[in-house]
């Protein structure tokens, strides 16, 4: 797959940090959607940087221009192509880095990878900024999947040890998209918030999980054993950078729960079958059982820190230290929000094929 | 993909529990691979039900037939195809749950995706048992990838709240194969099935989480952003029944770690690049970088409990009681090792290309 | 690919000719299509040899068993398995083809494609036998499609020269199934069998174009630019040994036309949309407009000749002459009709999704 | 597939004829590629319109401008997106053909795969102008095919009825890239263009054949069975628009050949091993032999003619008269020469892995 992604509905991503341009080509959607441009830009503005304390000072505007696919305001069937310029590029900033390779970076294994000759200059191809043309492809699914009744919705269920609200299965869907920061309960944001501000102080950064929940997805999506709707959703966010888990339903907390506890018994109310609980995260044997789909990711701590870190010098085969310049977000979690939502957007819409 | 996974060497799997045999069809295998049948044997038999006290009472030899691929004792580059004949069926324990569904089980979404007209016996294609063939499958990987260098080994990492050992990064890798019970504590393992004895006593189960490490995987491997090597793994993991999580190296406690600690240095010692530490478990940006790639896999307890539950009656579309009767594992955990190492096996070979 | 065919329904072919048994794998299949397996029985005896003076007298059952994918006479929905048992083969027959190749065979491409491991026995699976499997598949996809009111009929257009007669395309569908030799005019078809009687003695092969027709397909299947009809039924065709060239339509006799005589206009006749005239062979722009799907597959003589050949020894890197022994079809044109509507029901049948 | 096309090497088109803009994502590029742009610039001149009598009038500069993938002029390894902006184009000319189609055209067609939401201007998607990217990428390929020894060269072999001059095995490679008219006998070449002006003046069009040649293509690429060479470059072949047929070596003469002169024996030549004859086109078994690959495609008439047609008002549900205006090759063979060439490279090294 490598830079595509799916099966009906696929994904192409191109571009470098610091290249000419960056964008998408989405192939196979279905025909006749009207595409609310102006929802799009919302959705992406909540990934754009520059917004907020906690996000990098790099300012762009990220609108994307859609080259094909559109007619009338509809999607044609035919492959949509957008495409993004760079602008606002310092590439100064990361000259030196394919000589003493940033830890936690793919400097060395893309080097390896690609033979040397990758774009190095903001991370090339691997920089974060390619989940900018993601994000819209995933704007543009989510619009498909609205006009069949299905809802996405992330927040920020972890930063920094502190944990948002509980949210019992009864309340989904809550969209937290029109707060600024996307956590149910407004105080454990502050203390979030507060948390970001404190590693940025200390030239540090922090870590945290983002919970995405899909609803109105119908019984019968998904299939075994390898298109199962867990292990589509966990290939593609894998392909967010920085993602190092992901769980469904109870996830990992099933290790220490019982099969009693755990099975989600299904059960009539008022003539509706449902589940008595959503442990399995709406997802039994791969396939969706019409209960809210519900996935968290783990992200990893922005690993651009400004604080002095050990590193090596590949030419002179050396141990040095390193000292990173640039603009970084100390805490990517905020940002990732909207990226997890159009991710899985991208793949339910794929699966319902 | 459903059934069928893979890019360079593809797994094909079918069969259904109570039907006339189960099997899987490689395609894509390097040529020339000597198949070490004992050790294959050896393998599968980790696997097997009805080898211990926490197993299943079915017994089945589970003995693949090779029926092609295979010429002269070596792999011949064509597609290997294997069957595995069912035996010691007992239909009559599941004709019920096409009515009555079983609470954690596929009974309900299974049917709906398949109209109806999948096969109930057994779980029928969605049955644990479906696994034979892709440990098998696996098998035939680790030796194709035992000629490469490249070591998997897996442990019952954490079972019913009960931790195996810390088992640091410079000790990997660690083969507990040869055990009856894949754990590097042994204490620790004796308090495990404890725990499973406890719940089979209670009719109930358990969970856990199993850790699979490879070792000697050449740096380079994978790509952003949809061929991540956790990504395809992660796709590959949640093939396996019961999986509900996957994490790499530090995991989801990333979410706790701020990134001067979890950055992993690059260090040249004694003129080999290596890393200070291995939070990121062997891959960067999506690519090995040379270290243990470390996974984690939780599983939910077992769904098949003894102990009378809440389900439906589907045709009466009544609020019922049920109880399994039957044969089943109060824990899938210990015979889950084996096939976490074929799975992750697998994916690897295919990665490699 | 390799050995793995499709998008939606995946057919996955094993076996070498003279292993122990060779197979295939349908996976996703609709659920519910009643099995009719005395009309499956049928179609494949069409294929098998022995049964007529112009094919080999290696008599084989060819009789599949299917193990998987099927409950109650209906698929399941889960993946078929079917295999077939290979009995009367005389290995000795191949033995030293892997120093003096065959000239026209895979002997040498297959040699280097899998350094030397494939399985030199009888082709291997270079084996025009493991088109009993591919037919196989074709007879369950052919019920599949007769259910949605599809037909799929192939008839020897040309044989050595000998052309059948010309069939208009108001005439279509004609079934040519139930007679012993696959031609529409018995006299064109009593003047090839006397061609291949002719060849048959004097020790050489002949070659011959077999044309196939599907009807009932609606209009609006395939896709720009890479998923045409024309170019996946293209793809598969290609997959049936000894095919060189495919045309659609009118197909290489464009070239000497012109656009007004060559266009196929629309009509309406009786209220509905129909066409003058199906030069492009029911496609336009590779999707599907109604009319019948007209496609043509050239095959070469038979390679395995009993005359005298120029070969060269591989081992003592010496020129050679061959006289290849066993048994061997003068022509396989007769036995490759119910094989091409097998592999269009196929692509058919993955394409309607 | 839809759009986009390969395994390893994945070309991703997108546009339609009067859009903003279209291009092409190439993934899977050899990373260190060194680009020769005026060498790709020429090959896209080639297929340009407007360079001579039997092209269409419509001038576009069709200069592709890259986005990203290349980075100090060698490619990076990850995806190379080009974007060709649309300039000069009249919509006015295309509007009627939602309700009056143009035979021979996917007006219909398209209408109904994409429920009428497809761009109808220029014929969307559908338009030949959507080879330009196409052609573009085959550039790219075949520059990096050209660093491993690879050659591809095509030309006309037939136009009207008109064939080129035989060219014996022994005469590839021929390049006729540089001469205007791409053919070996000029005075054919005269012949050709005279047949062309003679069908235009008729307000009338004609088909042609293009023959593609490789050489330097090692011994053992392809694979059984649905990974044939033949299958691949089939499968490519007909994305072009009008190709109606491909064949490989002697295609459908085969049809009329006897097994003694239709194989290829091997032979040693000066140690070196060959072949006597070259009627498999180099493949045997699916795989390339070493000896150049030899295909040919079939061409119809360009369906876009001037003088007055049949077809329906789909409004009125009423027979009519069309006449087409606007800008129209006579004859698309000449241009689609590069176009064949690019195809062939696309296929080439997504099979080289």
């Amino acid at each position: 797959m490598s830079s595509i992604y799916g099966k009906n509905v696929k994904v192409s991503l191109f571009g470098e940090s610091h290249g000419d341009g960056i964008g998408v080509v989405i192939d196979g959607l279905p025909a006749g959607i009207e595409l609310d441009m102006e929802q799009i830009a919302k959705h992406m503005q909540r990934r754009a940087p520059g917004n907020a304390a906690w996000a990098t000072a790099r300012k762009e505007p990220d609108v994307p221009q859609i080259l094909s696919g559109v007619y009338q305001g509809r999607t044609t069937g035919t492959p949509l192509a957008a495409i993004i310029r760079n602008t606002n590029t310092r590439s100064g900033d990361y000259c030196q880095f394919t000589e003493t390779p940033r830890p936690g970076h793919a400097d060395i294994t893309g080097s390896i990878r690609y033979d040397g000759f990758n774009d190095p200059r903001g991370g090339g191809h691997f920089s974060g900024r390619i989940t900018a043309p993601l994000t819209f492809a995933g704007a543009v699914c989510l619009q498909a999947l609205a006009a069949r009744g299905i809802r996405v919705h992330a927040r920020i269920y972890e930063l920094a040890g502190v944990k948002d609200a509980f949210v019992g299965d009864a309340m989904y869907p809550i969209s937290v998209a029109d707060k600024p920061f996307h956590v149910v309960d407004d105080v454990q944001g502050d203390e979030m918030q507060h948390k970001i501000a404190e590693a940025h102080a200390h030239g540090d950064s922090v870590g945290g999980i983002v919970e995405c929940v899909a609803t109105g997805v119908p019984a019968g999506v998904g299939s075994p054993f390898f298109d199962t709707v867990e292990g589509c959703l966990a290939q593609m966010m894998f392909a967010i950078p920085a993602v190092k888990g992901v769980e469904f339903g109870k996830g990992f907390a099933v290790a220490e729960s019982c099969g009693s506890e755990n099975n989600d018994s299904p059960i009539f109310v008022d003539g509706t079958l449902t589940r008595k609980s959503n442990n399995a995260g709406g997802i039994d044997g791969g396939i969706t059982n019409g209960m809210p789909i519900v996935m968290r990711c783990a992200f990893k701590p922005t690993p651009s820190i400004y604080s002095k870190q050990d590193t090596v010098n590949l030419t002179t085969k050396e141990n040095v230290e390193l000292e990173i310049q640039g603009r970084h977000d100390p805490c990517i979690v905020p940002r990732a929000v909207p990226v997890v939502e159009s991710a899985m957007a991208i793949v339910l819409l794929d699966l319902l094929g």
